[in-house]
This record gives structure tokens, C-alpha cells and sequence, in this order.
């Protein structure tokens, strides 16, 4: 069962100003022909950042999210552009979202959101040290910036509109770390 | 901030066998107009299960994922078909992909995967009370079925195929869950 099916043809089947759409036809080791489609990433990496600003709050931000088409609290994230690696995407997405700068960023864990049907994979960066600094942004309205205490996120996993998968998996693992260096102290 | 942006218009831009572009020109409070894209979901309802062996055990499944191109470690998941409710959905994708049904089904709310360009929403149902039943599915390949002790969570999270969001995100749910339940006892 771990010997990956073989590729029999693949092929761009569709595609929008964001979008790709990829059809795969594979064989699996036991002879056994499927087609798939999967949406492919062109892009150099994504990243989403859990700024630590003590060690017990997280800033999250407010924006409308146009898929679930509402206000969505959520973890900043975004697109390594040409040329910039993960932390350095990571930096200035803060800047951009959160208006601060992390003198401290360590990579914690990649994330898929759809392995099924999604070539995606986000970075998980921790921001820490960071201090007040603001880049613009291309957003269409200021982002409210909501900080929050990490022993509070039963009551955050209460509210409906912070519902992103990504996020939540993230601040567990933040919230379990940060118990892990107080233990350690 | 928290008045909708107004839908100038929206069209479907990209189609294939699975997918669904949908192009949408939104205008902010403010007067900013931006475009944006996203996939739209015509199904009935998401679900994913976490299926609850005993009070301490979850049972994971292994299989190929088309999107990331390698085999990874998630809880069960699908979608509803017409007519069927997301109770009903989650236990015959329990019996097709796990072997097992429940006697206690309990939603525990609602995940999005990316809500800035997807509409997916996936129901996390809690499944309890199981006992041996399979239903034929459509897999490819055996699925092979992965028993995990939710104290083992850290080890788990060490593994890269392990790296679905909603299933990280859906297991540290129930472990909070289990613990408040133990600790009512």
C-alpha cells in the first residue's frame, strides 16, 4: 500500500485568473484505474503566522473573507513572493496584517488543508519579540487586530465566524508549546 | 467594518468535473471595489468523523491524497449525498472507510479550510458507542485503518503525512472534550 500509484497522464483541465485545475489519471499498485482532479499551487510557499505578543496572548485579525462570504477572525497568512523565503514572507505579512515586526520567527509545522483534492501546504511560523511596525498592505479595509489569551481558546472555538481549520490547529499547538517551556522553566 | 461588502456581480469563470470558479466583484463600506475568486461547493454538507473506539482511542485512516501527491494519515471524511442528513452521511462514511457504525452521533461544529477563496464548510461529527459494520465504498485500495491514543497526540503531530488541518484542528477538539468529560466524572 505505500508504493504510490502510477501517473498514466496528466493534463490542465481548467483555469481561472487564480486557479488551476489538474486532471490525473493513476494506477493504483493493485491495477486498479482512477481519475482525479486537483487543484495545483504555483506559488513559492504560503505561510500562516501565530504572533506571540506575551507569552500567553496571540493577535488575530478581522477581515471578510470572500469564500464563506463573511467576517472571518483567523490567523494573518498569505504568499511568499518571487525571490523572498518562508520568514522572511512571514515578517512582512505581519507588518502588512498585524502591523508589527517579530524579531524572532522559528518554523513549527507545515499544514494541508485538502490533500485529497489540494496541492496546498501553509507554513506554520511562530512570531515572537516582535515590536510595532507597519508595511502596507493590499487590503481593501483596515483589518481589526483582535488579541487573545491562549488560556481562552475554548471561548474562541465558541464563535462561529472563527471557524478556519488552519487557525485552530495552529493555536492548539502554540498553546501546547508554550505549556511545554513553562514546564520546562 | 462589519456591514458586507455589496456583490457588483458574479459569474462562473471555470468549470471542470469537480470544480467551480465562481468570479465576484465586491464593493466595501468603504467605496473600494476589488476583485476576488473562489470554489464553490454545490453539496448537500461536508463531514468529517472522529470515530471513538473507547474513551482514549480514535481510529485514523491511511490512504492515497490525489492533491499531495503522497499517502497520508486523516480522520474519515465525505460528502453527504441528496437526500441524506449529516448524521447519516458521517455514519456511512464511517462503515465504508472504517469498518465500523455508531449508536451516538454528535456534531461538534463547523470548519472552513480557506474562507478568503473557498465556500467548503466541513461538519466535525463526533462517533460513538461503535461496533463492527462495513459498507462497500468506492476506493481504489483497502484502506488501511490506524488506531490512535488521543494522550499520543504529540507523537502523531510528529509525522509529516500527518498534516491535515481539519483533522489536527478536529483532534485536539475531542481530546479537550474527553478530558472536561473525565474530569465531570
Amino acid at each position: 500500500m505505500d508504493k504510490k500509484p502510477e501517473t498514466l497522464h496528466r493534463e490542465i483541465v481548467a483555469r481561472s485568473r487564480l486557479f488551476r485545475v489538474e486532471a490525473l489519471d493513476l494506477r493504483f499498485s493493485n491495477g486498479v484505474e482512477v481519475k482525479y482532479e486537483r487543484l495545483t499551487s504555483s506559488t513559492s510557499g504560503a505561510v500562516m503566522i501565530v504572533p506571540l505578543l506575551d507569552n500567553d496572548t496571540v493577535l488575530l485579525i478581522r477581515e471578510y473573507a470572500a469564500g464563506t462570504e463573511r467576517y472571518e477572525l483567523a490567523l494573518p497568512k498569505g504568499l511568499a513572493e518571487p525571490g523572498e523565503d518562508l520568514l522572511e514572507a512571514a515578517n512582512r505579512e505581519l507588518q502588512e496584517e498585524v502591523g508589527y515586526a517579530a524579531r524572532k520567527l522559528t518554523p513549527l509545522r507545515q499544514l494541508s488543508i485538502a490533500p485529497g483534492y489540494m496541492q496546498h501546504l501553509t507554513h506554520v511560523i511562530l512570531a515572537e519579540d516582535l515590536y510595532p511596525q507597519r508595511l502596507q498592505g493590499d487590503e481593501p479595509e483596515p483589518i481589526e487586530v483582535v488579541p487573545w489569551r491562549l488560556e481562552e481558546l475554548p471561548r474562541l472555538l465558541a464563535l462561529e465566524y472563527f471557524s478556519e481549520a488552519r487557525s485552530i490547529a495552529a493555536l492548539y499547538m502554540v498553546r501546547d508549546l508554550l505549556r511545554e517551556r513553562g514546564g520546562r522553566r
